[in-house]
């Protein structure tokens, strides 16, 4: 087994985000490998009444695209990795990052954990999402809650 | 954030234990650090009559986990790691492994994952239970169902 040469940085631009990219650039260093961000936009365009969408949702989608990839652009200058590879993508963050952790063969995908427990598994977290059915290597990094 | 200090590995004996311990020895290596072994031993004694605990039953429990250690020994002397900390222990996976974390400063904790989705992972897995309510990262080794 070699080393580590694809890792996929999951980030929510939480509190957290940045602990959890300090570990993602050490793993990066420690294995000399390519560093890659994704960020996942998860909103749904409910259309209740089954028509044509409005141009407006349309360009709505596209603001809020637009700004999540400045922000990561901003995210990643601050890591000092302006050059990477940087994913902004719509629609569930669990199957997206594992679409993406799959169409570039990345081996390792570092996201943030809140050890949560009980019912509040039940309310979702990402660590938990992107480990079932992930196609490579999963590390939780442990932050605060 | 400095680098992992204490890695922790749950050894499984399973068919893919060896993939697992690789990836544990290749981080031990990157970061130079301490990497201890843990197998727990998950059976329980059902006491039905809720009367004493037979001799017998007594003397199979260490019986056990006597055969645990030495073929966790040989596991160890397999990887060139004999000289590690090894701990054998009795009761529910989850809580163990997370026992013998906190206790001993673990850092990172290294699992084989399965990748399992939907009804599977209520059947358990043991990459899922360690990371809720883990102290520390872990680290979710993708092996081959």
């Amino acid at each position: 087994m070699s080393g580590y040469s694809h890792i996929l940085l999951a980030v929510d631009f939480s509190d957290n985000a940045d602990a959890v990219a300090q570990r993602a650039l050490q793993l990066g260093a420690a294995f000399s490998c390519r560093l890659s961000l994704v960020h996942v936009v998860e909103f749904v365009q409910v259309d209740l009444s089954n028509e044509l969408v409005l141009p407006q949702e349309l360009e709505l989608d596209q603001e809020l695209l637009k700004t999540a990839q400045r922000r990561l652009q901003t995210f990643a200058a601050k890591l000092g990795i302006e050059d990477c590879q940087q994913f902004v993508v719509q629609g569930s963050t669990r199957r997206e990052i594992l679409r993406i952790a799959e169409e570039h063969g990345v081996d390792l995908i570092v996201v943030g954990s809140h050890g949560r427990q009980g019912i509040q598994l039940l309310l979702g977290s990402t660590s938990n999402a992107v480990l079932h059915g992930a196609p490579c290597d999963v590390l939780a990094v442990r932050v605060k809650d």
